[in-house]
């Protein structure tokens, strides 16, 4: 952990593994780029709708702000979601798992969506498994209907899929 | 995209954007380490249990059996969730995001638990956000009771979490 961490009033030292798995301090475990992988999920639907990262700065937005902020590895810069499309994610509880290494936001979206595609959730096609291959190996569509025009929305903004 | 990769029938080549955002080919990215980020919700509740990590060859796996198949970065190894400690996740469904660089997986776990502490959740205790912090900033337990015993499970075997 950096110096950096140490003196973030709102970020506790990493000390002992009992501490970090069973004590009530917030000390977060940020990778060597600096980022922490973030789940977000609809609080009313339970639906997954986006897996990003966080750096320091967004995470300490997010609790400050009880907005999700995230940080954009395809623009390199903190990312207030919803600051283009107006499709903020308002928190309603932030969890964080047993060794500090992910967060689990349960955000309210208000009927919006959270996918750059337009769908509400970045997980709208369903891969067969196991039995369910034998009618098929194609992904399904989960969702039917977009629920933004991306291009309406975004204009030209460069697409973050990477091949 | 390795050659190794576009040799198995499994998975799909990246082709164009379109084709991975729009299309039903199953043609998941790999991070430079061969992995691919996966997050756990259990089926019934909504809740999510774990994010991990998986391989090819547990992503593969994971398709093929119905069972959840990670691979485990402490031991450097396919992980069968479940193998030690009999917790086994049966996969009711499996999603794929927009640029199809994570996993998620939907779970039945029959009145188990998938955290290696004990609890039911790996994400068990609550971050103060907002205007919830005028009351403690303090983490929160969400699970007042292990669903196992670790000790008796796991024996002496090294606990994954790292400072």
């Amino acid at each position: 952990m950096s110096a950096e961490a140490s003196s973030d009033p709102l970020f506790g030292k990493r000390v002992t593994v009992e501490q970090v798995e069973e004590g009530h301090d917030l000390a977060p475990k940020f990778d060597s780029a600096g980022l922490i992988p973030c789940v977000t999920t609809d609080f009313h639907s339970g639906e997954v709708l986006m897996v990003a990262v966080m750096n320091r700065e967004a995470l300490a937005r997010t609790i400050e702000t009880g907005e999700a902020h995230y940080f954009s590895r395809s623009r390199q810069q903190l990312w207030h979601k919803g600051a283009t499309s107006g499709l903020v994610q308002k928190v309603v509880e932030m969890r964080i798992d047993d060794d500090q290494d992910c967060v689990w936001l349960r955000v309210n979206i208000a009927g919006g969506a959270s996918c750059h595609v337009g769908y509400r959730s970045c997980f709208y096609r369903r891969v067969p498994v196991g039995a369910e291959r034998q009618t098929g190996t194609t992904l399904e569509f989960m969702e039917h209907a977009k629920a933004f025009d991306p291009k309406a929305v975004y204009g030209d903004a460069p697409n973050p899929t990477q091949l």
